[in-house]
């Protein structure tokens, strides 16, 4: 019997990782981390998303990493969100640094915990090549490091490592979930459900990608 | 101007880290954390230790790693700290599966923060090679994982890796601070500073060292 933990934010990557899971393994589990974010309610959306896919959920309270990080948007209300790079700094305020590091290692023993040796993040390089902790060379490192760290042996799985927006929609069709990607995920900084508020940057994205599968498939 | 941080637990290992350290590095902080210890008393002889060695301190609440690892006695009262392991079970009780993971990440954030890339931990193989996350191979792992995470040129110093306890005393003494250690630091598991209560594995292992080092002498 195969097993899975799915790292699931709620949003478009995590939720297409979760039926890429239940397609490759016979039990899939989700986890789903609470740090502080802007909306909170994101939380209840993946725990909807883990019913909707009847995959058993827990969510861990994990603001600690809010206090490492006093200047990243998505956890400190004061900043404007809109403002995309503060000057002089390479990333978007949206970067909380080693924040996949935290994810992926508490989701490691976790899911230890539980038997599970097999984690599914939806972190992938095409469209965040400005994240150093979403390059695949990182997870793979990552990987190596907690295998040493618990003498254990993790697989971390990635399958929108490659993938942009784009395809990363093809593969939502694909698995046959696609309406519930659109319709039922949290993409949007401003945090509205779905098509979300269409000018932030993570709409945008996300719109363009859909707009190019739709008009790949005609 | 050289700079370090020292992540110092209160204990043998890492106050003696602390001095060397201040040795070879131009400016030294301390960084000590909580994370429902037994004794909380801990992070106050550790505050005391790095004031006697006019380094800047600060202590961080880490207490979310018990929650990751509900079985582990030095962070679960319940459990008899003498039970040295549990039956099945290669690890002894006040195993924290991944515990320097942790340490060693928000470590090197909290560095990042103050503009440090140099860190020093008191882990080693020597006398604990039943803990995979305090040997050598691990620690270039996470060396090599965090850089990669951050996209930074961290250093993590390990002047204690191959050093047994004899050897450990022995470099005290040869930073000039044997006694410091020997009275001011808390090493033992029930709690009792110096020479501690003299039972458990933690003292034994500390007395034989000492006395060890002491005979070499002679």
């Amino acid at each position: 019997m195969s097993c899975a933990l799915v790292v699931l934010s709620g949003g478009q990557d995590s939720t297409t990782c979760l039926y890429w899971a239940k397609k490759h393994f016979d039990k899939v589990r989700a986890l789903t981390f609470c740090y502080g974010q802007r909306h909170i309610r994101e939380v209840e959306i993946a725990k909807e998303l883990a019913e909707e896919a009847d995959v058993p959920w827990e969510s861990m309270d994990i603001s600690f990493i809010s206090q490492l990080s006093p200047s990243c948007s998505l956890t400190n209300l004061e900043l404007n969100i809109e403002e995309e790079k503060r000057e002089g700094d390479p990333y978007p305020t949206t970067f909380v640094p080693g924040r996949n590091l935290f994810f992926l290692s508490i989701a490691a023993i976790y899911a230890r915990n539980h038997g599970i040796y097999d984690i599914v993040t939806g972190v992938g390089q095409a469209d965040y090549s400005g994240y150093p902790d979403c390059h695949d060379s990182f997870v793979k490192s990552l990987n190596a490091t907690l295998n040493l760290a618990m003498d254990e042996q993790f697989r971390l799985h990635t399958p929108l490592m490659w993938l942009d927006k784009m395809q990363i929609w093809a593969l939502a069709d694909e698995l046959g979930v696609i309406d519930i990607i659109r319709n039922n995920t949290l993409t949007c900084y401003n945090g509205i459900m779905g098509d979300g508020c269409g000018h932030c940057p993570a709409c945008k994205l996300r719109r363009e990608g859909y707009q190019k599968y739709v008009n790949s498939k005609d």
